[in-house]
C-alpha cells in the first residue's frame, strides 16, 4: 500500500519512518526542492494547488493524508475524487478559519474563550467594548506559531493592531488568564474506533511550542475524561479518520478549546518513545484502515523542541535516556529543526534529565 | 554524515530507519534489484567483490558498516583504504570461519563445545573417535540458518555426512546437551565505551530463529556478568566498534560460545521496543562515533519471526501491544519476511500476548 502525504516537512518524515515497519510505502507532495521527508519518501515536486502536480502525485496511491492544515480545500477535493483522503477535507474548513473553528467548538458544547468576528475598524471597537482588554486580535486564516496575532492591552492599542492586521478577516479573542496549556491527541480509525492519549502539558515561548510533558502532571480522571469527551465530539461530527490534536486552556477546572489541528502534532512527538504506539504510527494505521494501537503511556516523557539551532549531537546523546530526532532542515531563527525526548520510569527522573537537556539548549 | 551499509536486507533497512532521526543519511550496496533497504536508502547496485562498484559505493561516504558477515575481506580492505570501516575487518576473519572462530573463543578463555577440524574422510573418522556421537559436521564457511550442517547420530552416519559436505573445509563439533540457547548483544563505541543488553533466550526451529525473549528469564547477576565478561574479551581483542552478537549454550551453569555475528542480530530485534536504545540505533551511534545509548530493558519483550509467510497484518495489529516490522520482501519458504514484538510491563502479560500471536502464526 502506498500512502501519499501532502507536505514534505518533519511531520511527513516521521509519518514515513513510522509506516515503513508496517510494510507501507510513501510519497510526498512538496514544492520546495529540499524536503525533510525527501530522504525517506518519494518526492513529487509541485505546488499544492497545481492540478497537474496533484494528478501526478495521486497516480498509484492507495490513500492520501496531509501534514499541515492549510492544504487548499479544492486540492483535497480533487484528490478525493481519485483516492480516499483522510482526515476528511471537511476538517480543513474547520481548522483553517479561527472563527469557523471556535463556532464549531461551541456548537459541540465545547467551551472556548469569548470571541467576536472583526471585519472592519468599527467592528474592532465594538468587539473591544464587548470583550474588554486584554484581548488578542488574530487573522482568521494562515496564522501559526504565534504569527498573525497582536495583543491589545488597552483600547488604545486598537489603532496599531488594525494597522498591522486590518484588511483581512479577523477575530478578537478575550484574554483567558489560564493556569496552563494542555493538548489532547486522539485518533479515530476508518471503522470508528477511537483511542486517546493522556493529556499533555505544553509550554510555549513567543508563540512556539518549546516543551511538552506527558502524561501532564496533576490530571485527575475527571479532567482526562472531559478532554476525551470533547475530542470524541469533534471526531464523530467530522466522521474523522486519523490523529486530531486539540489545544486547550485549563482554567479553574474547566477546559477551553483554543484550536485544533487535523494532523499529527508537535505536542505528540513524545509518543514516539513515551507511548506504546506513537501518534505517527497510529495516524498511519488509521488512514490505511488498520487497527489502532494502544495509546498507553510508557513512563513519563519530556520533549524539548530544537528551535533555530541544534546543540551538539554528542552532548545531547550523552544525556541518559535522551532520544534525538533531527529533521534534516537548514538552520534559521525560529525554525523547528528537531526535538529531543527524555523518557524515564518516573516523573522526577524524567525532569532531572530534561533539566540537563535544557541546560544544553540554553 | 552519510553511512554506507554493505548489504541491502532487513538489517540494513532497520539500521537506516534507526539512523534518520539522528540526522544521518544512508546508502546500501546490494547486487539484487529488490532490496529491503532500498525504500529507505540510496541503493547502489553491484557485486560485493566488484572493485568498481565498491569505489562508486564509497564515494562521498563518511563511514562504512555491513549487515552480513560474509563480506569478502578484500572488499572490506579496499573500502577501508578510503573510509573508516566498522566493525573492523578483522572481525570478518573470525566470524567467517567456524574453526578460526572457535579457536578465537578458546584463546580468550571462553569455553565452547569440543571440536575438531576435518579436512578429509580420515580426519572425520579420527574426529568422531575423539568426540563421540552425537556430533555435528559443519562447513567452516558460509553456513547460516542451519544450512551447511549435518547431525551424526552414530559413526554409521559418517558416510552420508561426508557425501553431503565433503570436499570443503569442515569442522566436527561435539554435541552439547544444553539447557537452552541464549545470546548476548553488546556494543562498543569508537572511544572504547561498552554497553551490553540483557541476555536473550532464543528458540530455533530447523536451524532458524523463531522466537526470542528478553530479558531471558531465570538469569541471575552472575550469569549476566559472565556473558558480559566474554563479550568484552572479544570486543577488546578486536578493538571492535559496533554491535556484536554472541550465541551461547547454557549448560549446567556454564556458557559455551557457539558463534558470533559482527553485526546487528535477529536476536536483538526486540530491542526496538524493549530497550531504551535499540541495537540498530546503538550500532549506528557506534560506527558514527556518537555516544552510546543505555541498553536498559523497558519491560519484557517477546519477538516472533515471520518466516515464509506473513499472517494478516490486521490480525497481528489487533493483538494489544504488538509491534509489527515487515521487511518488504517477497514470500519464499524459510525466508525471514518480518518480525513482531510484544512488550509488556511484566513477563506474564508479555507471554499471554505472545501466545495470541503464536496462534496467528501457526
Amino acid at each position: 500500500m502506498k500512502v501519499g502525504i501532502i507536505g514534505g516537512g518533519q511531520l511527513g518524515r516521521m509519518l514515513a519512518l513510522a509506516g515503513y515497519p508496517l510494510g507501507l510505502e510513501f510519497r510526498v507532495l512538496e514544492p520546495k526542492p529540499a524536503a525533510s521527508a525527501g530522504d525517506v519518501a518519494e518526492h513529487v515536486r509541485g505546488d499544492y494547488d497545481d492540478p497537474e502536480a496533484l494528478d501526478a502525485f495521486a497516480n498509484g496511491l492507495d490513500v492520501v493524508t496531509y501534514e499541515f492544515e492549510n492544504v487548499p480545500r479544492t486540492s483535497a477535493d480533487r484528490l478525493a475524487g481519485r483516492v480516499p483522503v483522510y482526515p476528511p477535507p471537511d476538517a480543513l474548513d474547520v481548522a483553517q478559519d479561527r472563527l469557523v473553528e471556535k463556532r464549531f467548538f461551541r456548537e459541540r458544547g465545547i467551551p472556548t474563550a469569548p470571541f467576536e468576528p472583526v471585519g472592519s475598524r468599527d467592528e474592532l471597537d465594538a468587539a473591544l467594548e464587548q470583550l474588554g482588554t486584554p484581548a488578542v486580535l488574530k487573522t482568521r486564516r494562515f496564522g501559526y506559531d504565534g504569527k498573525g496575532q497582536v495583543i491589545l492591552r488597552s483600547a488604545a492599542d486598537a489603532d496599531g493592531a488594525w494597522e498591522e492586521l486590518g484588511g483581512r478577516p479577523l477575530i478578537l479573542e478575550g484574554f483567558v488568564a489560564f493556569q496552563r496549556e494542555l493538548s489532547i491527541l486522539s485518533v479515530r480509525g476508518r471503522h470508528g474506533a477511537v483511542r486517546t492519549y493522556p493529556l499533555v502539558h505544553n509550554v510555549h515561548h513567543e508563540g512556539i511550542l518549546v516543551r511538552s510533558r506527558a502524561p501532564a502532571p496533576g490530571v485527575d480522571a475527571d479532567l482526562q475524561a472531559l478532554a476525551e469527551d470533547y475530542a470524541r465530539r469533534v471526531l464523530e461530527k467530522l466522521d474523522y479518520v486519523g490523529v486530531l490534536a486539540i489545544e486547550l486552556f485549563e482554567h479553574e477546572g474547566r477546559l477551553l478549546a483554543n484550536e485544533m489541528a487535523p494532523r499529527v502534532h508537535n505536542s505528540g512527538h513524545w509518543s514516539i518513545e513515551g507511548a506504546e504506539t506513537s501518534q505517527f504510527e497510529n495516524h498511519v494505521r488509521a488512514v490505511a484502515g488498520l487497527p489502532l494501537g494502544t495509546t498507553r503511556p510508557v513512563g513519563v516523557s519530556v520533549m524539548h523542541n530544537l528551535i533555530g539551532t541544534v546543540p551538539s549531537l554528542e552532548a545531547m546523546l550523552a544525556v541518559e535516556g535522551a532520544h534525538v530526532h533531527l529533521y534534516a532542515k537548514s538552520a534559521r531563527p525560529g525554525r523547528k529543526l528537531g526535538h529531543v525526548t527524555v523518557r524515564a520510569a518516573d516523573g522526577t527522573t524524567a525532569l532531572d534529565r530534561a533539566e540537563e537537556l535544557a541546560d544544553l539548549l540554553a
